[in-house]
C-alpha cells in the first residue's frame, strides 16, 4: 500500500496533473522521494517560490489544466504568493500544494511555525484545506483539483503535514468529473439580443475564456451583425490574436483613455469579465470607469457556458452566416539606428515567427507592442492579470513546458525582471526555447509616471531617486549568465535584430538586453496628466485620434 | 498643514525612526514625494520587497530600535514574508508599513485588490492596523511603534491607503512611551535560586536579550556559582561572543544532537527563551527535546525584565563578586591548500577584523564556524532565527546601515543566496561595507542530510536531483557582478585568504564565492542517520565526544 506521497502523486497524475513546479523543504521530502514511483509525473525545480508559483500559472493557461506546485510551508507560499495572486486573477487553475510540519509538530511552535491557512486565504479564497489523515489526503486532492477546475479557474491550495505525506495508508483516488459551466437561460441571451439591436451604442468587453479562438469569432459575428465595438479587458489571462484572427481593443491602462474608450457607450455586455474599474485610485478622479447612464449586461459569468452563450447569442440575432471581421497579415518595417522601446516592439513584430507565445511584462516599455504585432503570424498573448510584477519570467517557463514546439518570447521591464530573476536558471536547467528580451530603460519607469498623475506636486531627489535604477545599472547580460543562460546585449536595432533572430534560431534560453532610453522623456512625462486631465473635454474624434498615438 | 503621508514620516523620525527600506509602487507614491520634507528620513531602495523587510530585521538586530518598511499591496507584503517572518520569530521590532488602494477603491475589486490583513497576521498577530483617516494616521503609527518595541519586540503592520496618505489635515504625533518590560516577583528569583543550589544538573538556556554582553556576564556569574551550564538558543537573534566574554553553548539544529546536550538535565532555566523543540518532526521521534524528567523554569519571559531578573537571581544566589568565565583569545591557523567548508571557516576565524558583526546563513558549510570563531575578537552573531532562507544577504544591508563603522561579514549558503540576490544591488547602491562570502558546493546540502533523516529510504534519481544545483553551475562572480558588487571567486585557501583581506581593507561591498565540495561526502551522509540514532543509547561520555566532532 503506498504512503500518503505517493498515493496523492499518482491521483494528481491520474487526473492529467503531470507537472509539478517544486521548491521543497524537509517536511515535503516524502513527497520528493515519491517522484520516482510515479513515471508520469515530472518534477521542475525552481530556486525560488515566485518562480515555481508564476510557472504553474504559465504553464496552465497554455496547456488548458493546471500544474501542481510544492512549497515549503507558510514561508515558501508567501514568496510565491503575488504570481498565484496573478493567476487568481486571471481566473487560472493551479494545484498549489504547500508543506508543513507534521500534524502533532505544529503547536510546538518551532522556529517555522506559522499559519500557513491565513497567508493561504489571500490567493485561495475559495479552497484551503489542511489534510488530517493519510488515508483521506488523495481524496482531499481531488477536492482541491476539482475546485481548482471551477469554473472559473482557480488557485486551491492543498496543505500537506509531513505525517500525512509519509503516513502509510494512502488511498489513491480516480480523478474528479469534468468540470461543467452553468448554462445561460434564453430570456438573458433575448435581453441582450434586444439591447444589440437598438439604437444606443454597444460593445462587448470579453474577458477570461471569451478571448479564444472560437469565442472571438462568435463575438465578431455579433459584432458585425450589431456593429457592436468589441474589447478586451486591460490584462487578458491569454489572448490569440495575430492575422486571420478577429481584432479586439483592449481597455487601457490609463483610466483617461479608459474613459473615452467607453465614454459614450449606452450598452456594455460582458462575456466572462468584470466592468472595467481604474488599476488605481487617484485624487479626485472616479475609479469606475463605465459611465452612469451605460448599462451593463452580463451576457456569461465565469461559473457559466462562455461558448455556449456566446453561440446562442450569434443565433438570436440571426448572425450565423455574418463573415466576421478578421486581421489582415502584415508587418512593420525592420527597423534602423539608436535603440528606443518603439523599435524594440518594431523588431518584435518585424520577426516574430509562427505560433509564438508572447509574454508582456514591458510595462511602459510595451505600450507599442499591441499594434507593432497586431497583423503577425497568429499567436498567444499572455499579459499580467493581477498586477504584481515578476510575472513574465516564470510564466514563460510554465508556457515553455506546456508547448515545447512553440517559440516563447518573454518581454520585461528592467525593475520588474528583478523580482522574479532567478527564473532563468530553470530555463537553462530545462534547455526551454525562451527568448526573454529585458527593456533596460534603467527606471521605474511606469512610475515616474504615477508619481506626476498621483499629484504630488513638488518631487525632490529623494522621491525621485527611489525610481531610479542607474546607480549602479544593471547588467542583464552577466546576471543572464551567471544562471547558464546565454546571452547578449544590444543598443542598436541592428544588434536588436541580430540577437533576436538568432535567438530563435537557436535551441535553449537566451536573453537580450535592449538598452534603451526612458519610455517616456521627461518633458513628455510632465505634459502627461496636463493631456490627460484634458482628453474627457476634447471632441470625441480629437480624443481618440490622441488616445490612439498615446496607447496605439 | 501637512498631509498624512508627511505628519506620518515626521512621527516616524521624531519616535527615532529615520530609515525605512522601501520597494514602492503607485499607491505609496505619496509616501515617497513626502520623503524630501523630512530630511531625517533615509529611505533606501530595494529591488524586491524580501530584500527590505530582511534589511529592515538586520537593522534593528543592531540599531536596537526598528526601521519602517515601504511595501506595496498585498502582494508585496507576499513578498517580504519569509523575512518579516525571521524577524517575528528573533523579537525584532518592525514597524512594517504596507500602501493600499484609496478606501474607496477597495471595494471594486481592481487587480491588485487582494486581503492585506489576512496576510499581515501571519507576521503580526499581534498588531495590524489599517488607517482609516488622515487626521488619525500619525496616532496609529504611534500605536504601531509602541506594538513594535514591546518588549517583546514584534512586526507591527500599519496599512495605508492610498487616500488616507494624501489626504489633507495630518496631525503629527509625539512618540509612545518608552518600552516598560514587566518585573520578575520575588518568589519567582527565590525559587529558581534553589533549584540551582540543589543536587540536580541545571542550566539556563538564553535567548532574546539575554544574549547581549550585560546579561551574559551576570548568567556566567550565575553559572560560576551554581555549576549550571550556559545554553543559548539555537538560531539567536544576536549573540555578543568572542575573546573576553563569556562563551555560551548554543543548543544544535540536529534533534539527536540536542537530546544529548539536554538528556541528563534536572532544571532548565529559560531567560528570554522557549523550551526547545526540534526543528522539524522526523518518524518516530519525539519532536519535544527537554526530557519528561526535567522541571522547567521561566526565569524571564519575553515581556519580562530580563537583564533586571538575571542580575536579582546573581544577588539571590551572592553570586555579586563570582568571576565569571571568560573566552580567551585564540584563533585558527591560516588554512592553506584545495578549499572546503571548514577551511573558509577557518579563514574567517584567522582573519575576522575588530567589532566584525557576522551574519550566519551557511547552512551546512558553516557548522565549524561556531568552533572557529570562538576565539576571535569580540563580534556579533546574528543568525537565521525563523528557518526562512534567504535572509543572510538582506541582514547585512541592514547591519551595515545600522553600523557604518563596522564590518559585516555575511556567511551564506548558494542555494539560500539565490532567495533574496537581489540584495547585492542595494549594497553597491548604498556603498556598504559588507564581505559576502558564498559557500558554492551546488547543492541544497541540508536537504540531502534532511532526506536520509526522514526515512524516506529508497532515493531516486528524481528525488536527488530536486536537491542539484550543479546544471548549470551558479556563478556568482558573474551575479555579483551584474548588480555592481566586486567579486571573486576562490578555489584555495590561499585564494580566499587573499580574496577576505582584500574585501575587508577596501570600502564597498565584495562578495566571495568559495568553490568547495559538498559539506558532507555521500558515505557521511548515509552515516549520519545511523550515528544519530544511535546518539541517545551511547554512554554519556561517548556521545559527548561525538557530538562535539559532528556539530561543534
Amino acid at each position: 500500500m503506498p504512503n500518503g506521497a505517493q498515493a496523492l502523486i499518482q491521483t494528481l497524475a491520474d487526473a492529467g496533473i503531470k507537472v509539478c513546479f517544486t521548491n521543497p523543504g524537509t517536511s515535503e521530502m516524502h513527497f520528493v522521494a515519491a517522484l520516482d514511483d510515479e513515471p508520469r509525473m515530472r518534477a521542475v525545480l525552481t530556486l525560488f517560490e515566485g518562480v515555481a508559483t508564476g510557472a504553474a500559472d504559465g504553464y496552465a493557461r497554455m496547456a488548458g489544466k493546471p500544474a501542481a506546485t510544492l512549497l515549503h510551508l507558510g514561508c515558501g507560499l508567501g514568496n510565491g504568493l503575488a504570481n498565484l495572486h496573478n493567476a487568481r486573477k486571471g481566473k487560472v487553475p493551479i494545484v498549489n500544494i504547500v508543506g508543513d510540519h507534521a500534524t502533532y509538530h505544529v503547536p510546538l511552535d518551532a522556529q517555522l511555525q506559522s499559519d500557513i491557512e491565513t497567508v493561504a486565504r489571500n490567493v485561495s479564497p475559495g479552497f484551503v484545506r489542511t489534510s488530517q489523515r493519510t488515508a483521506e489526503l488523495a481524496r482531499d486532492a481531488v477536492a482541491a483539483i476539482a475546485a481548482a477546475l471551477g469554473p472559473p479557474g482557480q488557485v486551491a491550495t492543498l496543505i500537506l503535514p509531513a505525517d500525512v505525506s509519509w503516513g502509510e495508508g494512502g488511498v489513491p483516488c480516480p480523478p474528479p468529473a469534468p468540470p461543467a459551466p452553468k448554462r445561460v437561460d434564453t430570456a438573458r441571451i433575448e435581453a441582450i439580443a434586444g439591447a444589440l439591436r437598438g439604437r444606443g451604442k454597444t460593445a462587448l468587453l470579453l474577458g477570461g475564456r471569451a478571448l479564444r479562438e472560437s469565442e472571438l469569432l462568435a463575438a465578431a459575428k455579433i459584432a458585425a451583425r450589431s456593429g457592436a465595438k468589441l474589447l478586451a479587458e486591460v490584462f487578458p489571462t491569454r489572448l490569440e490574436r495575430g492575422a486571420g484572427l478577429p481584432p479586439v481593443e483592449r481597455v487601457a491602462y490609463l483610466a483617461e483613455l479608459a474613459g473615452v474608450q467607453l465614454g459614450e457607450l449606452d450598452h456594455l455586455v460582458l462575456v466572462d469579465a468584470k466592468a472595467p474599474v481604474s488599476f488605481f485610485a487617484y485624487p479626485g478622479k472616479p475609479s469606475e470607469l463605465v459611465p452612469a447612464r451605460c448599462t451593463v449586461h452580463t451576457l456569461a459569468a465565469p461559473d457559466e457556458d462562455v461558448v455556449g452563450s456566446l453561440e446562442a447569442l450569434v443565433r438570436a440575432l440571426g448572425a450565423e452566416a455574418e463573415p466576421p471581421a478578421l486581421q489582415p497579415a502584415r508587418r512593420p518595417d525592420r527597423p534602423r539606428g539608436r535603440l528606443t522601446a518603439e523599435k524594440v516592439c518594431k523588431a518584435i513584430g518585424h520577426l516574430m515567427p509562427e505560433r509564438a507565445i508572447v509574454i508582456d511584462e514591458a510595462i511602459t516599455s510595451g505600450l507599442m507592442l499591441p499594434m507593432m504585432t497586431a497583423g503577425c503570424p497568429r499567436h498567444d498573448l499572455i499579459t499580467l492579470t493581477g498586477g504584481a510584477i515578476g510575472q513574465g519570467l516564470p510564466n514563460a517557463i510554465g508556457a515553455a513546458i506546456a508547448c515545447p514546439e512553440r517559440p516563447v518570447i518573454a518581454l520585461i521591464g528592467d525593475g520588474t525582471a528583478m523580482y522574479t530573476i532567478q527564473a532563468l536558471w530553470t530555463m537553462a536547467r530545462e534547455s526551454l526555447d525562451v527568448t526573454a528580451v529585458i527593456f533596460a530603460n534603467a527606471s521605474y519607469s511606469v512610475l515616474n509616471v504615477e508619481l506626476e498623475r498621483v499629484g504630488a506636486e513638488r518631487i525632490g531627489p529623494k522621491a525621485r531617486s527611489q525610481l531610479d535604477l542607474t546607480a549602479p545599472a544593471l547588467d542583464f547580460a552577466r546576471l543572464a549568465q551567471g544562471m547558464g543562460v546565454h546571452a547578449t546585449r544590444a543598443d542598436t536595432a541592428e544588434d536588436f535584430c541580430h540577437a533576436f533572430e538568432y535567438a530563435l534560431a537557436m535551441p535553449g534560453p537566451h536573453l537580450i538586453e535592449a538598452v534603451i532610453p526612458e519610455s517616456l522623456s521627461g518633458a513628455k512625462r510632465r505634459m502627461l496628466p496636463h493631456v490627460l486631465r484634458a482628453l474627457p473635454r476634447l471632441p470625441a474624434p480629437i480624443a481618440r485620434a490622441l488616445k490612439r498615438k498615446l496607447a496605439p
